[in-house]
């Protein structure tokens, strides 16, 4: 039976070639390096991946390919929710057919205002769809970004629904109300904030860990984090994590996740964002590096 | 060299069959009802058509589908844009290849607060990437939707740049005076309000038609007003297709159009909606039938 995630889960940013084609080999090697930073499972395809900036073959491709580099299966939630039913179903079997721990499901994210019904029923469809008992579903709830979230009254008919294959829930509201909300309501389900500076707080409330844009370049202070939360040092671990988060977040954050990857990587290209993102300036980059420097980020070089 | 579109443009509802398939029969049968009712062009893959909730695939078959069963391509002007550059390079060089008219084009609309410059490099990248000298473009500014929009300064930018490419703009923002500007500032572009209710004031200031929702079941009055527009009876006409209008806008717009296409065509099929959306209720269609059969539209049966 499939265990459930928990820890630090980073949403892969992913790099491009002069092309702006996804740099394979580039990308196995961040996994690899995140994994043997300490991150318990890589969510590629993420809103910090620039999943919605791929295609669906692109997305289908890099998968199989990273997963045929070696890279553990069970150890993967990759994102795999669109705004069409037939999408997400086919990118949800696929993940599942290569031996997935889990997906990271964003709702449907075009139409607005949309009914809980629809959703309920949109999810549903899905599930029912793959048909697979190996399927363990993250919900994604990011409205900032999608602006359509997910109600606590969908998580609850798809948790009564579905008790084996709904999983778990990612929040990226960044209200610590509406994930503590969360943690008390769905025990069974493991919550994880979508931000590291919520993790001790969450760890404490019976939270599953973080999925995190800046787990890219701290894999390391942020697992020391997870592993240290019933120390003596756990608050001030916190701490340090949460003042690198903040010197990174006064910058764009997908860009300056990549900029600081170009440096802890040697290797520029990642510096590369498909429009419409946009890459930092150099005075930009030039005072983030600074900044998490001084937040106590060592970087090689 | 090709001809701009003016006058009445559909974007076509798509029919779904018992397995929530798209209906390729049913969908040919409407398009040939459009046109024969007056219908300038069409629209397919559009807001109203659902297109988002489409796969990929089904939308490369089903555009393939439309145009081999004698649809004039040169007529239709499908939506091709998504979140990813790669995607919407790949439906749009295939509607090209298709000989459509023209392409209705969203910006990419998962991040939000993009900057100008980044949706100007994704558009440019765009068109450099199809590098097809008959493609035409026409933006689609949809805001209360897709939130990311179409700014003055990029279609300035694109205009200046891509002078023959760069065809129209669809204005959905349901502003008046946001499209009467649009009108002014960019006289060599087709600009078609998103409502048939700005129809006769924007041909009056120098717009193109209308890409209208409710094209799809009031195409006759529609374009009673557009070939009137310069009678004495270009007022009463306009009327007339506002009322109808407002009867069907007070009700979620996709599922109503898809109720009355349903008795119109005498196939309860088209009630219809991929989820997230849903169907009507029963007593939300009677009442919906009745302020439309008031407000002047003929219903057969």
């Amino acid at each position: 039976m499939q265990t459930r995630f928990r820890g630090l889960l980073v949403p892969v940013a992913t790099p491009f070639d002069e092309a702006l084609a996804p740099d394979v080999e580039a990308l196995v090697a961040h996994c690899e390096w995140l994994l043997a930073q300490g991150a318990d499972g890589l969510a590629l395809f993420g809103t910090t991946s620039e999943a919605t900036s791929l295609g669906l073959d692109e997305r289908l491709e890099l998968l199989e390919a990273v997963v045929a580099a070696g890279i553990p299966a069970t150890r993967l939630m990759p994102g795999t929710g669109t705004c069409a039913l037939t999408d997400s179903v086919r990118l949800t079997a696929h993940a599942v057919g290569l031996g997935c721990g889990g997906v990271l499901m964003l709702p449907p994210f075009y139409y607005k205002s949309v009914d809980e019904a629809g959703l309920a029923d949109y999810f549903a469809e899905l599930i029912e769809r793959v048909g697979d008992a190996r399927l363990r579903l993250y919900l994604y709830h990011i409205p900032p970004v999608a602006q359509v979230g997910i109600p606590f009254g969908l998580v609850a008919s798809l948790a009564a629904r579905y008790p084996e294959t709904l999983a778990g829930l990612k929040d990226s509201s960044g209200d610590w109300e509406h994930t503590a909300r969360l943690i008390a309501e769905f025990p069974q389900l493991a919550i994880f904030p979508g931000s590291e500076v919520f993790l001790l707080e969450g760890l404490r409330a019976g939270g599953a860990g973080c999925i995190t844009a800046t787990g890219n370049v701290n894999p390391g202070g942020i697992q020391a984090v997870y592993a240290g939360w019933q120390t003596e040092r756990a608050d001030a671990l916190q701490a340090q994590a949460s003042a690198l988060r903040r010197a990174v977040q006064a910058h764009p954050m997908i860009p300056a996740v990549k900029a600081i990857l170009a440096r802890q990587h040697g290797h520029g290209g990642w510096r590369r964002v498909r429009p419409p993102l946009v890459a930092l300036e150099a005075a930009a980059e030039a005072a983030l590096l600074e900044a998490v420097t001084t937040a106590g980020l060592e970087i090689p070089g």
